[in-house]
């Protein structure tokens, strides 16, 4: 086994938009096991636009990420040493262990998962938090019955596309919003969206009426700002909203809701959720999107960049939509 | 019996804010009454900031005003005659007869009233749709516990003082918002709140995050706008907003939500509402306000328009919040 290995830690806190300097890679001897810990061989990182929250110490949802520490992150590894009776060399594992390609773990919150059918990226992705996020958001807030239109931002996204897609099981007519041509044809063409509307083609109101002819019944926001706007003012009476995020304001800008009225005129509820704050929802909603997952029900399509060096960047890129899919660190 | 009454049509809509020459009184002759109507000999015409909205012809969850018929308005008043057996001449009904002395009704929309221990005037605001409205959205929507602060603007009104009255009742630290020295005195003097913030006083921030120390969980909103703002700015996680009004948004200027942010950073729930879409929940919010008026536990406090050529002016007031309390205009 290797007597070291590497991690990124966040070297400073971005002013604005994130750069590289933010980060530091370190090389760090693995440590020995105490009695109880296992020692986790990372094969992916996740990254995800929750992180950049975290970057900052501004009042939030949780605490900040420390300075000088492993950047936090969803990770599917192998265990590869154990003093804890509960796991077994080969085991695959799911947890959170940061930005590095080893972590140790007492177990905790270590959840050993099944490759036999689901591949081990998709743990990160449509059946892991993600996916939980999607369902939570769809199932929870939304509730939209058949017939009924729902939207959802960043549509090709990990979340958006398992959004969309099942709501399309449930029976709704499914728009989505995307960066880009290709995007949208995949949203339509392989995710079988209805429709999907480029909003860099620069007609973002005019093209979201074409594509929601009997208006908008619910809404899944990843982004905020003018799409979420233009959703907002294609509400019908008694609209549900869940508000899962707000990338436009990532970067510390402030994010207004320029079209405010509509929340009374229309009567809409809207609600903001984490999560990892509903746990006890976890059990039910993995075990449906993991029997979608393995009978092909339910796709997804994953960036992966190719080690953990480019994770940095692979994170700027995805702040800004330039992943296609899950975003994904290969570490192994 | 008068052979003819006075009414005010809608003569125009307005271009920003509401002028006189938007309203036009005429007077019209009494109608002879047909099997099934009664003739009602209004009271009191009720102002609320609600008509604003059906002056416009914009999108929204009524019908608007028609041009050149009597502007809508909710009144109590007086059987004068009768030709549905239901009534009798005598019995004093509240129900939507308008800008108007007088109305004809078929019967369905009005309803008996006892003024045996309820003042008439009541029923067009702490027994009525306001007192309802506070009372809805209180309970089914911000559902308070004993000790969570509740925050509610336009505190001295019609609304506003129903709701920090009955958040006391609650056991809830209650503060308001009202504009001036006055009125803010008399919500914290006369209807027993903890504070009221003075948002002409110029530093309604500063002076809101002293009034709450423990943050806010939850907020009813009347006027939106920068007193929105700042109020969402004390949210703590899981706090729930009843949208009631937007009052500072009614000339057609936008009203933005500058803090949207904050929607997910603290989880917050919201939700708009139409107090007359719940009719179902009226016979019990209706009994209990009026068990508290007629016993003394729940204050109000009326400003009364002489006539029913006063009632344009007082309604302009209203909108710029010149009025203080219950805002009424008497008619006989």
């Amino acid at each position: 086994m290797t007597a070291s290995y590497q991690r990124i830690v966040l070297a400073s806190r971005p002013k604005g938009a994130v750069v590289p300097e933010n980060f530091r890679l370190e090389t760090v001897p693995v440590p020995e096991l105490k009695e109880g810990e296992v020692l986790v061989r990372n094969h992916y990182l996740s990254l995800d636009p929750y992180m950049r929250g975290r970057m900052e110490d501004a009042k939030s949802y949780a605490v900040p990420q420390p300075i000088g520490e492993t950047m936090i992150g969803g990770t599917v590894g192998e265990i590869v040493a154990t003093k804890n009776p509960k796991f077994t060399v080969g085991d695959k594992v799911v947890g959170m262990l940061g930005w590095s390609e080893m972590g140790v773990s007492d177990g905790v919150l270590l959840r050993k998962i099944d490759t036999t059918h689901i591949p081990l990226s998709a743990y990160l992705g449509s059946v892991g938090m993600p996916g939980m996020t999607a369902w939570y958001g769809l199932t929870q807030i939304m509730q939209p019955k058949a017939g009924e239109t729902v939207v959802v931002s960043a549509a090709s996204g990990a979340v958006g596309s398992v959004v969309g897609q099942l709501a399309k099981q449930m029976g709704c007519r499914v728009v989505g919003i995307a960066g880009g041509a290709d995007k949208c044809a995949y949203v339509v063409n392989e995710l079988g969206f209805d429709a999907c509307v480029d909003y860099k083609a620069g007609q973002l109101k005019a093209d979201l009426a074409a594509a929601t002819p009997n208006g908008i019944d619910a809404v899944f926001e990843n982004v905020g700002g003018e799409i979420f706007d233009a959703a907002l003012e294609r509400m019908n009476a008694f609209g549900r909203i869940a508000l899962c995020g707000m990338i436009a304001g990532y970067d510390g800008q402030p994010v207004a809701i320029n079209n405010a009225r509509v929340f009374l005129t229309m009567r809409l509820s809207m609600r903001g959720f984490i999560v990892s704050e509903h746990m006890d929802l976890w059990p039910k909603g993995l075990s449906e999107l993991g029997a979608l997952v393995a009978t092909g029900k339910l796709k997804f399509r994953e960036s992966v960049a190719p080690d953990l060096a480019a994770a940095p960047e692979a994170f700027m890129g995805l702040l800004k939509g330039k992943n296609f899919g899950k975003q994904l660190v290969k570490l192994i």
